[in-house]
């Protein structure tokens, strides 16, 4: 629904019902009204069969997009990520509605003036006794004005940009939440943390500075053509901060790297689509006292930094909050019973939160990360088998589709966007800027962070970091959200190219760069701590992150018992006064499992050492095959044995998810759980060829 | 995106550049303009809280049914359906927002007359120098104009009525189609079209006449408050015969009621949905000649009769188009290795049926119906099974949410909608015109076709047939679409009451009257035809419906070969001179598949004879598991021996549709397979208790 205009500060019922029109006979008038209301229905009618139009454009596009998809992944094509070949078909079918398809500028427009103070939110125009209703699109800028009148279709095919915040963006980043691998996005928390605030801000910083330096310049060579203030370079440093690396984390799963910068890059790309979003709103409520609004003032500044925190936190409590409250509602009712139900309510409660956020003032993207991080958290344990693969394959899919069609229209705006400015100068400035914008990032940071963490982050794995640094979607939202001004006219032009070069040549690059900098590939993440000694096992566990250890106490012993059906009980946990809050509170499986429930991201978890499959009886032992509510029988029940074994095993489960494990009925059919998850959180960390590692001698009985 | 007003029949180009306000200096005129700015991104950013805000509303009604939903469904209560409920709740909170909440009218609102011919689609309005665009929303009429003034919170729950047709009403429709029991579908072909073509039209003669007697008593009692005319009335007729008996089909379904009943009722509403939107179309698009709109002229009822026929079968062209396409497109690319592509592509060319349709002038709804049931008929065959789930479920999610979406709505408008005309009499006379249309649609269809049929359709299955006219989303939708004159608003009024009344008291008396017209329950649609003995099964056979017999013949030996991998292949149906065209087509596996690939609507069918589980071995011999492009061991190829295989068996297969089969791994976890499905075809026909049907022995290897 567009924005209406609501209730605005000022109240007014402006009547002004003057002399209807002249010089038009009684029937005449009747006939001409018949006939207007006729025209204008057919108006009505007309608009809405070119919107869908419009639509069927863009359905084509993603559905060329899948078919070279899978072209290409049969043919094992790594050069080109289904984002930059969603991309290509954007631009392609650019060229073709600019230069291509002539729609007669057929405009219907009236410019009217009116004794109006204000612009109202709703217009009611009299035209010859019939009251028509219109409503407040926009402000348009003067040169907007010609545009107006030139390529309809064009201008058909350009969506309102709040459509990227509250349509597309959410299930893009909810479903990086929800499939957030969040063992090793736990464990490198700190790191993570430190990349995305920091380095956000640092890259802010100084590709403003550098921008602004190369605003400067341009001024002086006077191919400036409007105004470019810091505050619109702070600006573009944020936008283009975000980054997006889609393309090259897919190539990482597919090719099973390193784990530790599979999360790095992961946690750090996620989280600084908050900060960057959050960032932005902050800079650009900068609103200094007083006439200019664009110097420098402290007062300001600090007040849109407390925008900033005030929006971030508020944004993730609200997340949070409704993580929390589903995991209450699906631990404490038998919707577990009725996938459809615990599904519609899963889908409507994350949704929820877009919009809550939204109404509250803050901002619905960030809310839904968190709230898919806590859903993933806890909630995720409480479904029953089916409802979390239905809700791990909805959100993948609606991921898919909204990822690849913001893609496609990027391409697109390359040429139906009528206000670009393209500049040399600036162009080649910004790379520069991203360029040691990134390196300003990952470096010093990373050698801040190698001072604290025992597991080191490579040189190499640095520079990977320093190469994935692509942009893609959350920049292009940001740069398109506003383009009323020449400067944010440049910005947008600028990211689009940067968009486009990044995820070109620099996804297209990865796995070159790969194999050059020595990055270990086909990484299998269960022998990945099983080699480690003992000893060594046990000096991790002392050195490993206060926060991290902190945190997972906390969780282990008060959280997770309380959201989830994991042990230990919460009257166990909780000192004796809260006896009867923490009966009320504690689930009855919780008293059965004493032992946490195993924190990991699998569905199934299929272990060397648990499986005893006995053919004669007829049931399957399952004994160390969890579902929602049972968990490993570990030996001891402290937190800080709990805490070991969790540093020590590490990921060395199987992790199964989001798809079901297919029954190998028909040698025709190849397991298809590998290479779905194009992005978020490895589906499977087997290779198809290494099915068989899932089981110890040959039994086929796949569960 | 609301419709902007493209093109019109007259171009018109009017600057009217008049003076700019006087009296502001230029200095107050810079800061106005800046706080101006401000005030219009404020109002802006209010509307778009505002309509978060809203949309938290009808999300939070949604939550509150699903939980309750789960609540009856746990305590097996059977005497309110969902949809009821969320009527209820929908009610509920039409009572708080109308007369609780009260938003200060604060409009913003201009009244203008210009020197307009015509209502222009865009509007430019200069205020002091800014120019701001508006768009044509649409016409208002003069009671409304006070409604502008009222309540802000109620106009602000209000959604475009296109928003049902374009968005809520096309995932229920199609899953609908694609949730078909084809069955015995096709089996009772003949009678589904007679009841939803030929009762359709004479339920819309009779109710319009009925109703046209009744407003005439009005008008001479003077109760008429405005115009209502002939064609009016017939409006009403098409609009009311659109049955949705969605309440009914649940509890049917959970009972396991004669599947006969079941496929006539289902069928009947599918297909009478589809009838009931074109023919309205056909009705308000009836534009006689001459002044009089409303005069009865022979050439405009031809036209009009022309429109239905032209519409209803471009739609299905369309719709069918589609599906073949989709067919053909999953058939000839191996994207079954790809769910996730695969669904992803599903998804697209489904909703770009609707797309194309609406682009084209015809009815996407009706589109997407026959693109249903198309893609349960042939796409569905070539999918691989991880993706037959993953479309099911996601349609079925969709369902779920749209129909108690529109219901929750329906309640609500009761007391938001603030054109109610509620007149005794017309409401009395509709109840009797609806009452008596059915029954004029029922008894009499059901004598005739009783005449052709063997299996006679018994009279208490009229009766039920009778009983099971509930009105719902359908005559909702069609109800609310156009609400300007009086004569429509008195009858999306009734519309209403009518909805409210058939839900509640029919639907919850459905349990009731089951018992009461002895309609056998607990129909194992598996024993159904087995004890039928073989002589009857042969002439069942040579007395079937010849419409039958040649639609199953043409797809057994054409279309299926065509389109999926089933055989007989189309180098032996087809006449050899086409024979490089029949190789092209046809597919590896259907030389393999001599036989016709198993037509039924199951998933996975496990069927007494066909298990045999080898514990031994560690594989499980699945013979009788069908994957997409498997088929069954037939004795025989003839299509005649297949049809006759085809009438006697039925639906004996165990249908387990749209759900894995659960592990039975946790005791706590009961099987979530059967009361999931609340609307469109047994997800299983067993009832949970009888989990261990499935198998011969007790042997519990769930597969």
């Amino acid at each position: 629904m567009a924005p209406r205009g609501g209730a605005g500060p000022r109240a007014l019922l402006l009547l002004l019902l003057a002399t209807a029109l002249a010089g038009e006979a009684a029937a005449g008038a009747a006939a001409a009204a018949l006939e207007e209301e006729i025209v204008s229905e057919r108006a009505a009618e007309q608009s809405h069969r070119q919107d869908s139009a419009n639509l069927v454009i863009f359905i084509l596009l993603l559905t060329l997009t899948i078919l070279t998809i899978w072209l290409f992944k049969h043919r094992r094509a790594r050069f080109l990520h289904e984002t930059g070949l969603a991309m290509i078909y954007g631009v392609l079918v650019g060229v073709i509605l600019r230069y291509g398809i002539h729609v007669p500028s057929d405009v219907n427009n009236v410019t009217l003036s009116c004794q109006v103070q204000t612009s109202p939110a709703t217009l009611l125009v009299n035209v010859s006794g019939k009251y028509y209703e219109y409503t407040l699109k926009g402000e348009i800028s003067p040169q907007e004005l010609n545009n107006v009148q030139d390529n309809e279709m064009l201008r058909k095919v350009t969506f309102d940009p709040e459509v990227f915040f509250n349509i597309l963006l959410p299930p893009i980043i909810f479903y990086a939440g929800y499939s957030l691998k969040r063992r090793h996005f736990f464990r490198n928390l700190g790191s993570i943390l430190a990349y995305a605030f920091l380095g956000t801000a640092i890259s802010c910083l100084m590709i403003g500075s550098i921008m602004y330096g190369c605003v400067a310049l341009m001024k002086v060579t006077g191919q400036l053509g409007g105004d470019f203030y810091f505050t619109d370079c702070l600006l573009f440093g944020a936008i283009v901060s975000a980054t997006d690396p889609v393309t090259v984390l897919a190539i990482f799963h597919e090719l099973q790297v390193d784990v530790e910068l599979y999360a790095l890059l992961f946690g750090e790309s996620v989280l600084n689509d908050a900060v960057a979003i959050v960032l932005s709103s902050s800079i650009v409520a900068y609103q200094p006292a007083g006439d200019n609004s664009h110097t420098f003032d402290v007062m300001a500044m600090l007040k849109s930094i407390g925008i900033f925190l005030g929006i971030f936190s508020g944004s993730f409590a609200m997340g949070a909050a409704t993580g929390v409250v589903t995991a209450l509602v699906t631990k404490f009712t038998k919707l577990r019973e009725f996938p459809l139900l615990e599904t519609g309510l899963f889908f409507l409660m994350s949704w929820s939160t877009f919009l809550l956020a939204e109404a509250c003032g803050f901002t619905g993207v960030v809310a839904v990360l968190f709230c898919g991080i806590t859903q993933a958290h806890y909630t995720y344990n409480n479904l029953s088998t089916e409802s979390q693969h239905r809700t791990k394959q909805l959100f993948e899919l609606l991921n898919f589709l909204a990822e690849n069609f913001i893609f496609s229209y990027m391409g697109l705006a390359l040429f139906t966007f009528q206000n670009h400015v393209f500049n040399a100068t600036f162009v080649v400035g910004a790379f520069l800027a991203i360029f040691l914008g990134r390196a300003a990032n990952i470096y010093p940071l990373s050698m801040l962070l190698n001072l604290g963490r025992r597991n080191k982050i490579g040189t190499n794995i640095q520079h990977m970091m320093m190469f994935a640094g692509l942009r893609g979607a959350m920049a292009f939202a940001l740069a398109i959200r506003d383009t009323a001004t020449y400067a944010r006219q440049m910005m947008f032009s600028t990211t689009l190219l940067i968009v486009f070069f990044t995820v070109w040549v620099f996804g297209g690059g990865t796995t070159a760069m790969l194999s050059c900098l020595n990055i270990r590939v086909g990484v299998d993440a269960d022998q990945e701590n099983l080699g480690v000694p003992e000893n060594e096992r046990r000096s991790t566990k002392a050195e490993s992150a206060w926060l991290f250890r902190m945190w997972y106490n906390f969780d282990h012993n008060y959280l997770k018992p309380l959201l989830t059906h994991s042990g230990p009980p919460l009257t166990t946990t909780l000192p004796s006064c809260c006896g009867p809050i923490a009966r009320c509170l504690t689930s009855p499986q919780a008293y059965e499992n004493q032992e946490q429930l195993k924190d990991d991201d699998s569905d199934l978890i299929l272990n060397d050492g648990d499986i005893s499959l006995t053919y004669g009886d007829s049931t399957v032992n399952t004994d160390s095959v969890t579902s929602s509510g049972a968990s490993r029988r570990f030996a001891g029940n402290s937190s800080e044995e709990a805490l070991d074994r969790e540093l020590a095993f590490g990921d060395h489960e199987l992790v199964i998810r989001g798809t079901r494990l297919v029954l190998p009925m028909d040698d025709s059919e190849p397991p298809s759980n590998v290479l779905d998850s194009a992005r978020h959180g490895p589906a499977s960390c087997t290779k198809p060829e290494q099915k068989d590692h899932l089981f110890p001698g040959d039994s086929a009985i796949f569960i």
